[in-house]
């Protein structure tokens, strides 16, 4: 019988890492979740990963602590503010330097510790590519570098960098989630959640996330603050 | 004129790294030396990486703590013990699972936010070859997989990643880092120091080291814990 094939999965407890810990679970995949706490202002995104994976029946849950000092420069992370309305043209002011780098990089390191067999990633770049590091061919330069970087990879077993939700839109991503049981009623995705982590409603990523259940048709479990639609 | 480049360079504290750093001020790099606080054995190699960057008249120095539950599995960072004697066949269990990709992550993350010019490292491996992540492919695919992650690379700027000793020896690094001024009785390379950082004399680090001086006919610096030479 083959042996169980073991997964690192990134899991912020936004829609997309959601879905891709639903598809590593579905895959077959024993998975770990692994978050960061950084100095991002989505902290609620933490306690939403949680109550994800709890969701998912998926105990085997690691937190790795980042120094604050280390991202500068993104609204994400910093004093900058959070923009209000869609996407704009190129990278947005939300770009973290090197953040995918870093987790992926973490990612390798725990999934080599734990003799796990990939490390899945969430990102996606259909709808939005604005991210450089959220492209398939980011994704396909990182797995070369970890070949070569890790004694996995010389030995000839390489840990498979993965990201399944790659080749999907936002409105795929949710379709696909609610096939497999994900409840986006616990996920957060916004950039600039209130105190009790209730969405914005108005920032790229609310308006994105926003837009894939309207084009599904499906109702949004979205918890927004009091007053995120004024015109509705 | 042409403005002043900046290098974020990666200082252990060690032989390398030390040398690297003089290269990178030789080169009129305004340097930040960035160190790493984690689970390591070698805590004095921080003291030492602090006493290097002021001898070198380098004051902007930061260090980054990691999550000590990110590294496990190495004998530098566990319980397992460091080994006695010189180099073996294979990746030695010194080896830490993707430290170079973690730390090499958070100097291009850094040298983005501070809009830097490059990331310098001391890997080298001429003498040795053990560890993949101080190879020069790995060097090259680190590099390509940073021009797809960052919004320099993205903007055809790319921050440079940089191992300007990869094809130098221990003695000729030793040769270079003399001429450069490089004090190394500041420096520990030592895998396993007393608690006064002094070197057992023994581990492959230190084989490594004092083969060097040796061979460049020079006195060692290195300041060796009483007994680690009871035939000489």
């Amino acid at each position: 019988m083959r042996r169980t094939q073991r997964a690192v999965v990134l899991l912020s407890g936004g829609l997309d890492s959601a879905t891709c810990l639903a598809v590593a679970l579905k895959e077959g995949y024993a998975a770990t979740a692994l978050s960061f706490a950084y100095g991002q202002r989505a902290r609620s995104e933490l306690d939403a990963a949680g109550r994800v994976a709890a969701a998912l029946g998926v105990r085997d849950r690691r937190i790795i602590r980042l120094d604050p000092g280390a991202f500068a420069g993104s609204a994400l992370t910093g004093a900058m503010a959070v923009p209000r309305g869609g996407e704009t043209e190129g990278i947005p002011v939300t770009y973290v330097p090197a953040r995918n780098t870093v987790f992926l990089a973490y990612g390798l390191a725990v999934a080599e510790s734990l003799a796990a067999d990939a490390v899945l990633i969430g990102a996606n770049s259909v709808d939005y590519s604005g991210y450089p590091d959220c492209r398939p061919e980011y994704i396909a330069a990182f797995q070369k570098m970890a070949d070569l970087a890790t004694r996995r990879g010389v030995e000839g077993d390489p840990i498979a960098i993965r990201a399944p939700l790659q080749d999907l839109g936002k409105a795929e991503i949710i379709r696909l989630g609610i096939s497999l049981g994900v409840d986006y009623s616990l996920t957060v995705s916004c950039y600039d959640p209130d105190a009790e982590g209730r969405a914005c409603g108005a920032c790229a990523s609310c308006r994105l996330r926003r837009d894939g259940f309207l084009a599904q048709g499906l109702p949004d479990p979205t918890r927004y603050a009091a007053g995120a639609f004024p015109g509705e």
